[in-house]
């Protein structure tokens, strides 16, 4: 039920050179499906990474932050679904520095250079004998493109694996970014997770990449929503193998940089559009863009407490133009001194208000029309300055209800 | 589908002194149905209020707010159902003002002395023709025990009418409080609105009724969600006709207030609540409580944190005790320096959750009986400090989205 939202062809994933895959069955949670990847990482690797805020925040994600503030090297990324780590305490980071630790020992590297990430139930204790036994046929089955199915591997509730290759040339050198997701909500099975590992062959100073991975993930992964829960072990990974010989990318004010940000924010979107497409029950893929704003930061509580309000959530899901909703929902976005009578809103191509009220050419008939496809674009203008925000968000269906009520019974 | 709730029986509503309601049938969206209330209130009735904080307030809000601030008397209020006059600029206004012109002539007092509430659909112009056709009708009806007839003519996708009555012995005399509401989340037709009128006989000078109204609100209608949204037409009145002949109530400290206040509050959340009971779709009352926060300000942003999560909400629904959405709705309150490892959780009687993770004692048996009955309490305690804070929710389930998404078609 994906909305246009095909598996990525796997001849359209490019390898990255530095950077081998291999997954398993490791029987996790349920015998039989793949749910355990190895991402073998040659040395000189470097990886940066942005992380859940809620509170909360799991096991894995506490380990990961401990092995990338050390200042050796990282070779490898160890990713289980099933079971996410995540409210089990002190026992869960010790399970999750087990992993590093059986991975490690396999690629003989220390357990501090190995990341986890987790995805899955939570507060269940994760079965760290069973990813012991299964790291090894992750290591059997490494090559460098091993892409599809370490995407295929790392999904819980998607229904689509999610996988996206671009280029960039930079100092006369062509270079490649691919990267893998999983996300399909919060939801699988008490919550799921937004997981992704994005990879270059380009050559990043240590600063630069952390700015990149954050400024990747501003506009595609926390641009998106689906039912405006953050997961406990969201994570995104960016990993720079620096095997394309180009003059080292250190500052973030250079065209290098501007070129390699597009091509990695651009995977990043993709993955992240990929997950809104692929939501629990989605039937409409949504871009929410707020214009005119004062500043980012509000266009972008506008755009979400719109991609939030499960009336109009429910209203896309109808294909009813409820402008009502809308409204109410910019009106809601605690912009204390909001004008109400300079706003716009235009769904697709359709005007469908104006100064605050419907606009006179309005007809309920082009509203209508505008609500159909399965693509629709929401345009709100604040008219209060000059900043914008892109926020993507799916309707809410039945089955959205369907899927998280009845996951457990 | 309503939670635990029956329509009031007329015998239990008690009259206010002062306070006289009619009804008719004006056809203002469709004909037939009883659409238009009039509440007349005897010279020296005080009123004062509560509205939206939505920035696209309504023009029967902005003229409520309009009349309260001019110092003459409040002689009626005015209620139709069908149209909003919301979204409708300055024709909106001009109608709204035309309806209370219409109900002043009627009474033969000034329209200043008149409170428009409306809710329907909006953005479309009030039939203010339909409304003055009507309200001779309503004039004609006029009776002190028209409370439970006033309760139906403003239900909108309301299930069950709502309307209770309190008294309070102030100062050696009984005092009486009545009071009606409207909500069902906010929908109706394209979105729809809480309105609630509350009359006391008590006698209450000019500031302490608005601060009386304003307590009375805060623990009522300002801590319940249905979906989280809120409409452009929200309001509370609250009025005094001071004809129980008690000395003045003045003074927010006084013992005579406190006693008031405590029958007021309980009388507009009792409605809240059955705004709630009566939430689209609802199958579960929940109470959600959050103790030990710094701030009764961060118990109220958790408590909301969980109410407004789909997840938590559809879990609710499906009866599954689903820590894990609890818990990460928690840690996504926005509390920087909230400590995972402090904060506890008990379904009804079961502890489910201490220092941050799985109670040693939990057995998932026990929280799938916590979860099973119609009425479910939810408590969270932080470990930050003395405040606490209390809001009432519903479930998500397949009938939200149906009545959400179906409703224009």
């Amino acid at each position: 039920m994906a909305v246009n939202l095909e598996p990525p062809r796997p001849e359209a994933l490019l390898t990255i050179s530095g950077v081998r895959l291999g997954i398993a069955r490791a029987g996790v949670r349920k015998p039989g499906r793949k749910d355990l990847a190895l991402i073998a990482l040659e040395e000189g690797a470097r990886v940066a990474g942005v992380f859940t805020r809620n509170r909360f925040c799991a096991a894995p994600v506490l380990v990961c932050r401990e092995h990338l503030e050390e200042e050796g090297p990282i070779r490898a990324i160890v990713v289980n679904t099933g079971v996410a780590n995540a409210g089990t305490g002190r026992e869960g980071i010790e399970n999750a520095r087990a992993v590093c630790a059986a991975a490690g020992k396999l690629l003989d590297v220390p357990a501090t250079a190995v990341l986890p990430l987790s995805t899955g139930v939570i507060m269940e204790p994760l079965p760290v004998d069973r990813i012991e036994r299964g790291l090894p046929d992750c290591v059997a089955d490494l090559a460098p493109d091993h892409w599809a199915s370490a995407a295929e591997a790392i999904m819980t509730t998607d229904t689509v694996p999610k996988a996206v290759s671009r280029q960039a040339l930079i100092d006369g050198r062509t270079v490649t970014v691919t990267g893998i997701a999983k996300g399909a909500g919060m939801i699988q099975p008490n919550m799921a997770t937004m997981l992704a590992v994005i990879a270059t062959d380009a050559t990043v100073g240590r600063n630069a990449l952390q700015d990149l991975v954050r400024q990747a993930a501003d506009t595609s992964f926390n641009a998106i929503t689906v039912d405006g829960d953050t997961s406990t072990n969201d994570t995104l990974l960016l990993v720079a193998t620096g095997h394309a010989a180009h003059a080292p990318i250190v500052g973030e004010g250079t065209t290098e940089f501007a070129k390699l940000a597009e091509a990695v924010t651009e995977v990043a979107r993709l993955l992240a559009q990929a997950i809104v497409r692929d939501g629990e029950g989605a039937t409409k893929f949504i871009t929410i863009t707020v214009d005119e704003g004062a500043t980012r930061g509000e266009c972008l509580r506008v755009a979400k407490s719109i991609a939030h309000s499960p009336l109009v959530k429910t209203a896309f899901f109808a294909s009813d133009p409820n402008l009502g909703r809308i409204l109410a929902a910019v009106g809601n976005a605690g912009i204390a001194d909001l004008d109400p009578a300079r706003v716009g809103v235009k769904l697709g191509d359709v005007v469908v208000v104006e100064e605050g009220g419907r606009a006179a050419s309005y007809t309920e008939a082009q509203g209508q029309r505008a609500m159909k496809p399965a693509e629709i674009e929401v345009r709100v203008a604040l008219g209060r300055g000059d900043e914008s925000a892109t926020v993507w968000t799916c309707d809410f269906s039945y089955d959205y209800v369907k899927i998280n009520a009845d996951y457990r019974s």
